[in-house]
């Protein structure tokens, strides 16, 4: 690894004499991703100098690992020229990426520069839905014919090898396209070179549709280990790959989805830092306005037991608590649910036998924070206000884990995320039902409605 | 894809008169992943026959696909000698993994049975910390020598290439073992056999020692784009490899066990389907029991104003919508928060602009529910509740909006995994500065306790 700490002084020094093609040549031999993290560190009108100067398959590479807005901003400073050739250097699941990220009528803009030959290629790419393999894929691949020697496939691919995004992996397709088979490259190392293709083709291989759910290509490549996958269309006909890479991006990007769903934020699809205070206020708002509307039932239910408060008022102090504890035990159900379903861990048909088993962990919750507020409400209200707060807590955190496991997988056989099963709509539902639970309790026992 | 629907009759048929060859025969060329789902159909008596039948290599690759809790009821089943043969055929991290999910006893008994070079590799393996990159590395790695000509390093990996896990990188060491450069296959497939090895090494590789947290090696193949990285020690010295199919699965771990510290679950550390109720109970209670004290607090500050509670009882009304909202706003931003210091999105010394932005969002928030609950207090409980209602309400979703953004960098920075300050904590936490700031105000503006 490249120590940065011994040479950044020297480093800071090239950049504030502006000595750019000296800066070049120091950071000529670093990893990409290092280039990149200098560059954000540069005042913008120098970000666009020392861009120009670095030689054009650099320049493409770092460009790929900025983030959309920095992208944004050094596209506007370049010219056309400029710009058709950064374009043409990007891997095509990169030019997706941007392309994907700009507004649409930049992305035209964008489009015509490209030759027709890549044109072709980013259209049809960007022709398959958002968050589809589709739309992932690299037409980069290599492919050789099964009635080839392994010395001549050994050949074809040291000849192509160069402009692939991968060569692990070797295609075996027929005169129309389609796919035969995927054999590691190690395969055609370790063989014969006499030897036909065919010959060391087993017909087994794992592939995707390009109308699938990313998400599901990140479960495919789990499952069976791999590190790219071939994406096919209906016809079986070999479109391009998907590399492990950046299915690794998918379920980090999905994973951060899912916690934003969990907390009643839609998604952001922007990094936090990235995020302006618009973004997070109308990401946000949504959510916590429905649920103020859903808290009128809670208010109308103590509205509705009124007397019974008025007469009793110490049964005030424990709302909080109760109703704090139901939404707690139905947050933690919720999202056991909704991980397991997300990561295929239980199925939907399997809802009677989870209920089932969150119903006796319910009772058993239930129990131990019933006696604990049962001695609380003793302590702070008198015998009867403790009978009436721990029975409550029995019943109301069960319900409450009833409730968090029930919602996930209502929402997913009615083709909802389960992700909308948050914490705090969980947490809502449930104060009204915890609400209803106390003051009808009470009741009975102080027996004031009676 | 081989088309499991049209031969499962078949099959099913096969089990059913226990015709074990035939099976074998007719699932021969499925994938591995394919036959474990298989044999998780079988009944338990059945299962350890068929394992029996299965070709070696096979079996050990089949039980790798297990979940550990299956390995565990089928390794009591097999003979010290089949077991033997089953812990050898096993990858070394496979291995690994099933020593460490074992009971400390049987582990020690099986590690018994591994031969002396086994058994040195499997202790080596397991001497590094839980959840290092040491134990996730596999010793099964090629590694050629840089005064070698490309002719002599490709007859090598032929020679050596089988044994090894993967061969899509060629590891160049010294005679001591120090890792100098790594390079891709393709390099040597596409470079002049007559080359040395030293004229293709660019000198400049990632690598991560054994003792750093698994999380960073996902973040440094995450940001390098690597498929597999080398584990090196203190010295430099090449250890293994870490592959990136063992690195997605590490990455869906973690983030499963955020979501479960999110809704203040301790980590189950096993599926959802696998966990027990004592389970599920043991790692749900202590939260749900802490939170029952925390929110002592609540019940006092309402016992506190009990007084001005009992002159306007209206204002029992709005005490769910109030604190719900709190913590809905609350666990929003500590949510984002949270999954941004974890994907390093946000650093801690990022936590005073951080605050500054979410205090402006909090205010936006604050203000738009505010006019909500405005409207709402003025029609269930007149003008003066409809005042303390809006008003409580910004202020509390301001301070509820600052809590859930502050708590993470403070955990962060006492060096507590900041995924403590889950939806629940922060909603209980919020809840009592909620209700102090409601009374307060109805005190104030109703007048009473003047």
């Amino acid at each position: 690894m490249i120590n940065k700490q011994l040479i950044m002084p020297e480093i800071s020094e090239l950049i504030k004499k502006k000595k750019w093609s000296e800066l070049r040549e120091s950071v000529e031999d670093w990893p990409i991703p290092e280039i990149a993290d200098l560059m954000q560190t540069l005042e913008k009108q120098d970000r666009v100098v020392f861009f120009r100067i670095l030689p054009r398959h650099m320049s493409a590479a770092v460009f790929s690992h900025f983030e959309p807005e920095q992208q944004n901003s050094l596209l506007v400073e370049l010219t056309d020229d400029e710009t058709r050739q950064l374009l043409s250097n990007l891997a095509p699941d990169d030019r997706t990426a941007l392309l994907d990220e700009l507004p649409a009528q930049v992305t035209q803009q964008l489009l015509s520069l490209l030759s027709p030959q890549d044109l072709k290629e980013a259209r049809s790419l960007l022709g398959y839905p958002e968050e589809s393999a589709g739309r992932l894929m690299t037409p980069d691949y290599l492919s050789v014919r099964p009635h080839w020697t392994i010395g001549q496939a050994l050949d074809h691919i040291r000849k192509m090898g160069r402009q692939s995004e991968t060569i692990n992996v070797i295609y075996v397709t027929d005169p129309g396209g389609k796919l035969l088979d995927a054999l590691d490259l190690q395969l055609f190392i370790l063989s014969n070179p006499d030897k036909k293709v065919e010959e060391i083709m087993d017909d087994t291989f794992i592939s995707i549709p390009a109308f699938a759910d990313r998400e599901e290509a990140v479960q495919t490549v789990q499952k069976y280990d791999k590190t790219v996958l071939p994406v096919v269309d209906s016809e079986g006909m070999l479109l391009g790959i998907v590399t492990i890479d950046d299915l690794l991006d998918v379920a980090e990007e999905e994973a951060t989805e899912d916690f934003q769903k969990g907390a009643a934020v839609a998604p952001l699809r922007t990094s936090y830092r990235e995020a302006t205070i618009w973004d997070l206020f109308s990401k946000r708002i949504s959510w916590l306005i429905i649920l103020v509307f859903v808290n009128l039932v809670s208010s109308g239910v103590i509205e509705a037991f009124e007397e019974v408060l008025a007469s009793a008022i110490a049964l005030a102090f424990f709302i909080p608590l109760l109703i704090d504890s139901g939404g707690n035990a139905g947050a933690q159900s919720a999202t056991l649910m909704v991980r397991a379903i997300a990561i295929g861990d239980i199925k939907l048909r399997q809802w009677l036998q989870t209920v089932g088993k969150e119903v006796l962990v319910g009772i058993a919750l239930g129990v131990a924070m019933g006696a604990a507020s049962w001695a609380l409400g003793l302590y702070r209200g008198g015998a009867e206000i403790g009978i009436v707060v721990g029975l409550s807590m029995v019943l109301i955190v069960l319900v409450a884990n009833i409730i968090g496991t029930l919602l996930p997988f209502l929402l997913t056989r009615l083709n909802i995320d389960p992700a909308v099963a948050s914490s705090p709509l969980i947490t809502t539902i449930v104060d009204a039902a915890g609400l209803l639970i106390y003051f009808s309790i009470a009741s009975l026992v102080i027996g004031v409605t009676m």
